[in-house]
């Protein structure tokens, strides 16, 4: 079993002003993690050659290997690869395959060809390219004696690509790495201090090689347990073993595991059940739409939204009765029951989720204050709703309110299930 | 006029195992960039003595001032403040002051006082004690030949209040800076590499002073232009008449200044000119209205979207044509124009927007291949369409089909503002 240290370089003067975050590194911290690969440093540097040249200098004195985002982009304020050549002791060769690779990847987007994109083709003659499916810019690996340096695209997406797809299987070849054990319970519904409290005697109780960590997000709770130790066997056994504990306790908010986002869950139970859906958003403005369309093939189960920002919309669209709108308010459980149910007709769908709230910043009452959020879901069989309230910030509402719509959607076509198999 | 480089070190392991994202650094950075002082690097390590140590003693050898965060809690793991004592040979010493300011910051949160509390009054004795109002661990100033080190509690808004009340002004008075200017162009609908060509003979001319650098984001590209000098005034006159230079280059995709997204853009322009809008999405599956409705206030100029993912709802609930459909397919001119003009009768707006395209991974075909996009804006005057090819990432697809059309609209509404003046 190999101790392996790395560390996370990010070029680029866009961090060093400020201007952009750098969650490149947390990114790449996290996925070398789960493999058992300990970061010692992340470091942001500017597009300088002499700060380019020591940073490697000083990372290869301390870790093995080096992970280097940003500075391979087409344009002059790139100077990376110049560098690098310097550094390795070599000189830049154009690489056929990667030349292709560009050619082809600019046709399928419509453009053209022209000197800068040639230049990206440029690698380090006595570098392994690692081909970069999602981008023009090639990732480069190098080697000293025993050190690994990786060069990447700064791009989130196509980093993130490149690192999923291919780096992290050869890490875990290359270095023989302790086991670890991952498992991430997904919670819906439950704040961190609540949870804490509840789940207190079982976290004591926890063997010394296995981690327990909350990852709190708006509207998810994440409990991530971590194991390591000789053989992913044993490890994986331990854990089952605590998560059985658990989980009668965590059971009302427990939808999912390993970071699977609730429209995954959702678009599961849907197509297993061959049902459809559709969605009528107000407060939310479309974020559950976009949402559950991010995932590939939804068309398949959703049917579609409409958003009704304008009290106009929800009677001519959506066919609410203007009479209820009045008497009772576009946030109230009589409007957002209507919503759900016309628009599940509407779209010709088996179930509906439907959301009226107040969102913020401006537009609360002391009846009705920021934050107050009407969610309904509905299916043949019945419309069940109820009310939150979030808060007071615009963002973490709408999120909050998408997620709780989802889950709640979730818990009714189970019930729906659960009534079938009894009949 | 005095150069000052200044490093930001961030303490914890939780950024270095991916948990947490180093917001505070950016933070940091962005401040002291404002008042000219240059960030030369930005570096996370783990709450490790020797590793602390060796940091310091990196950052001392190459910049002026030396900012820290995090490792200042009262929990055991942060060892900060002891390695902090050794580093600068000297001894921890219960400060009352500080002491005095958690007992009372305590009660007034209504806690008691415990021996992890006391502790944190515990500073270096060499040292001087910047106060923080905004929670119980004080921020440490210490310096060294021609060093100043300022040690600061990593809880963001903590650090952030420290940070804006008292040190920047510190550092004003301490550093005679260069006064720096920034100005962002955000353009939309251009590549980073097919624009780098077309101002490359505007880029050289560029006074040495001025740095120019290429932000590309999926639809958008972003150009920041930075002067450094004696007088902001001199400054922005340099980049003032630089941009006017520019200008008639990049009009075909400039929309805005200073990082301001499309969505603000076309906020404001629709509140100016009392004007509303509606989307009927398809491809983009509620992207748009989640970004419009992102804006606070957006009820004002938007009624809502229709996403109409299955070909019924397009029939139904927006009313295009059946046969149109069938004829010419959903991803289409004929549909998606009749989905920009009904959606604009439907929510009775001055505006609308409709996209229809295959996001992909699948659903391709060799005529409409993954990406091919449909773009539609409508007012009561016209519609105008355009295809698209934006390539085979489902995510990015949805947004630069998003951004894309945004912008569309805005051109659309410029457009039918000129004919209106010319009449």
């Amino acid at each position: 079993m190999q101790n392996v240290n790395a560390e996370i370089i990010t070029i680029g003067d866009e961090i060093l002003i400020g201007q952009v975050i750098d969650t490149n590194s947390a990114w790449i911290a996290h996925q070398l993690n789960d493999i058992g690969i300990n970061v010692s440093q992340i470091t942001s540097i500017s597009d300088n050659k002499d700060h380019i040249i020591n940073a490697l200098d000083l990372a290869a004195s301390s870790v093995d290997l080096i992970l280097v985002t940003g500075g391979l982009g087409p344009t002059k304020d790139d100077i990376t690869k110049q560098t690098i050549a310097e550094y390795f002791q070599t000189r830049l060769i154009r690489n056929e395959a990667v030349l292709d690779h560009i050619h082809h990847l600019l046709q399928l987007r419509g453009g053209q060809m022209n000197e800068l994109n040639i230049h990206q083709a440029d690698v380090p003659e006595t570098c392994e390219v690692i081909p970069n499916n999602y981008g023009t810019a090639p990732c480069i690996w190098l080697e000293k004696p025993g050190k690994v340096f990786v060069f990447m695209p700064g791009v989130p997406f196509e980093m993130m690509g490149i690192v999923s797809d291919q780096l992290l299987q050869r890490f875990q070849q290359l270095y023989n790495t302790p086991a670890i054990v991952h498992k991430t319970l997904m919670l819906q519904g439950v704040a961190e201090s609540q949870l804490a409290l509840l789940i207190e005697s079982w976290e004591i109780q926890l063997p010394s090689n296995i981690k327990l960590a909350y990852l709190p997000s708006p509207g998810i709770l994440k409990l991530r347990l971590t194991a390591k130790g000789d053989t992913t066997e044993i490890l994986s056994k331990m854990i089952a073993q605590e998560v059985q504990k658990v989980l009668p306790i965590i059971k009302d908010w427990y939808y999912g595991d390993n970071d699977e986002p609730l429209e995954i869950t959702l678009a599961k139970l849907l197509k297993d059940n061959n049902k459809t859906m559709a969605t009528a958003e107000s407060c939310t403005g479309g974020k559950i739409a976009s949402m559950i369309t991010s995932v590939p093939g939804s068309s398949q189960y959703y049917n579609g939204t409409v958003v009704s920002y304008s009290n106009d919309v929800k009677t001519n669209v959506l066919g609410v009765n203007p009479d209820i709108l009045a008497s009772y308010g576009a946030v109230s459980q009589q409007t957002v029951e209507l919503m759900a149910q016309r628009v599940r007709e509407l779209m010709k769908s088996d179930y509906a989720i439907a959301t009226s709230g107040i969102a913020g910043p401006d537009g609360g009452t002391p009846e009705k204050p920021v934050g107050t959020v009407w969610i309904a879901v509905a299916s043949k069989k019945q419309v069940i709703s109820r009310k939150y309230l979030f808060g007071d910030n615009r963002e973490r509402n709408i999120i909050r309110s998408s997620i709780t719509a989802m889950n709640e959607l979730r818990k009714l076509i189970l019930l729906d299930l659960k009534i079938v198999e009894k009949n």
